[in-house]
């Protein structure tokens, strides 16, 4: 048996192990939501998030809880056609920051206690630096304007490598997972990935990533056309659509994914590269689409259509673009505080509040439901 | 000289005191941002917010700082309209509640590890706990359906109540606040004093509040219009509107937000009430904008509009509609967020990060520029 084969019928097995959501953990979490010291409904989409949190979690989901945003690196060979404002050489660079301590990532991870974990999934020169996890599948993807981003044995390799930093994470006790990224020109292969499997025009699809000028985005825009044209990718078939445009870090961030709804781990979606990994993970597995929690609206053009396509709805807007996991930490707070929000308030009839309709005190409101 | 008068002449030297934002302090904030290991203006709005900040605090704003939300509550004698899905006692009950610690505030408070103050500035019944700050100006407000609301020198003093708040977290040293109420009947309120400051037509402005049915929404758009043909309110004169169809707990916040521009601290505003306050507060004094900071996007159904005539875009969209100051708390981590960025995040030359259009090492990154 091929190693490709064997890969691919090991992914079975982990898509098979994905389960709905707990509908009965989810009807309890409601009643008691429903309950609380507040207007019925009034806090919005925040209680929707609770109670997908205790689908999720088969139960109330704890409140104070451990929190990681795995940041998966890796280098593009469509950098070669000119298609990004920054050099290659700033992957590594920026790999060797976010272990210094010094990107936005770990500013934001620090405020709000979220562990960092950084992957070389494929960074051209190999960082190997103390702090970095080293899943190398090569040194970066060959150039798909004239090549197959990678052979489908080492996509099916780079999810593996997220889905086992999705174990490892489960193992460890982390309690809420989210998606970072660095590698430049990952937008590039994001935009060539999300017009293969959407259908989408290049033109709605293609931004201007770290900022590129009219001109630039322009020929960006013909890069992924004409790579589409000549690797006529099957939208059928996400795997093969990653192999020929996508790109290391996609691939890990797909298996993080699906690994983390595999273990039953809420798994916060950052911006647009991540939002493809959802795109891809949904591609193969639609249970997963249900462990998925949007966190911010980027500023790169194609995020807003993604995420209406995938069904998410973005809590913050911030207008960042910046990648890293940024988005998808500052919304971690949001689950938790959804969290917090189910244990910690109090009832009615705790607190003895009247509700609506009830014009007496607490003590009758259940009767009055 | 009549307390009125004296009081007007206080709030005068208030509003003298309010400073526009110190342009050489953005500047450098701005200047330094830019010098951050990410792509040009890659953190969109939080920069932007970073820089504001910056211009408040004539310096870059401290990272790690002490935060606290002031819960105005009051009483509105409009109730007897019957334009609540609650009770009045309600606002008594809920002061308990946040005194007990078992409110959606008080949650959202202790996760984010900010100050809660509950100020009764003129509750029905007087609450009288211990936790509760009293500055009872009345025992709610008439019913501004028949009479107004309460009467000038009242509205003075409700202000003046927030003022002290505001002059009170200085001297504790808090360096961000955030405007939180509760009051059943008080978005009734706010509607008439957006309605009568903004000219828009009753039914742009009147919402379901805490969920109230399509007749009773239709009811309560009546009893707004009712009062505004009884009363005629000056558009020129924010103190005459509040005074006439204002509550005491929105003045309160007018108040808050006066004092904290005077004392230079950066407020986070809260949803539709807040927002009427800030409304207030803009009409008031001008300057005093430039230290408001939006949070979120309320449900209430005038709040989308009142932002867009603020010129303030939400950053969060949960689809809350709770008051008590729950999307600004959310709101200052974000704050919190764009402080710390600002002062923790390396350079590009600390980091020896590429620069764009610098295709060599970060040394000459400040020449490139």
């Amino acid at each position: 048996m091929t190693d490709e084969k064997r890969l691919e019928q090991e992914l079975q097995k982990v898509l098979d192990a994905i389960k709905p959501l707990d509908g009965i953990a989810m009807e309890k979490a409601r009643a008691r939501i429903d309950n609380l010291t507040k207007p019925l409904g009034s806090l919005g989409r925040m209680e929707d998030l609770a109670v997908q949190l205790a689908g999720i979690n088969g139960d109330y989901f704890p409140g104070n809880n451990k929190k990681r945003v795995v940041v998966m690196a890796a280098d593009h060979g469509v950098t070669e056609e000119g298609i990004s404002a920054y050099p290659s050489e700033v992957t590594a660079q920026m790999v060797a920051n976010f272990v210094a301590g010094g990107a936005a990532i770990n500013v934001l991870a620090r405020q709000f206690d979220v562990e960092v974990e950084v992957a070389d999934v494929g960074v051209k020169v190999d960082t190997n630096l103390p702090g970095v996890k080293r899943v190398r599948i090569k040194a970066g993807t060959a150039n798909f304007r004239r090549h197959p981003s990678m052979s489908r044995s080492e996509t099916l390799q780079a999810i593996f490598a997220g889905i086992e930093c999705a174990e490892e994470a489960a193992e460890g006790g982390i309690k809420v997972l989210a998606t970072g990224e660095m590698g430049i020109g990952n937008t590039t292969a994001s935009s060539a990935v999300m017009a293969a499997l959407t259908g989408y025009e290049t033109s709605l699809v293609v931004g201007r990533g770290t900022g590129l000028d009219d001109e630039k985005l322009r020929h960006k825009q013909e890069v992924v056309s004409g790579a589409l044209e000549l690797h006529k990718p099957d939208p059928s078939d996400p795997l093969g659509v990653l192999s020929l445009v996508g790109g290391l870090e996609i691939a890990a961030l797909t298996g993080l994914i699906l690994g983390a709804a595999r273990r039953s781990i809420p798994i916060v979606v950052d911006g647009f590269i991540s939002s493809t990994a959802a795109l891809v993970a949904v591609k193969i597995s639609p249970l997963a689409w249900h462990y998925m929690i949007p966190s911010h609206l980027s500023a790169e053009s194609g995020h807003a259509l993604l995420m209406d396509y995938l069904n998410l709805k973005p809590y913050l807007n911030m207008g960042m673009r910046l990648g890293e996991g940024t988005g998808a930490v500052l919304g971690m707070q949001l689950v938790e505080a959804a969290a917090r929000i189910t244990l910690e308030m109090a009832t009615f009839e705790d607190a003895n509040v009247s509700n609506k309709e009830d014009q007496g005190v607490g003590s009758d409101v259940k009767g009055a439901r």
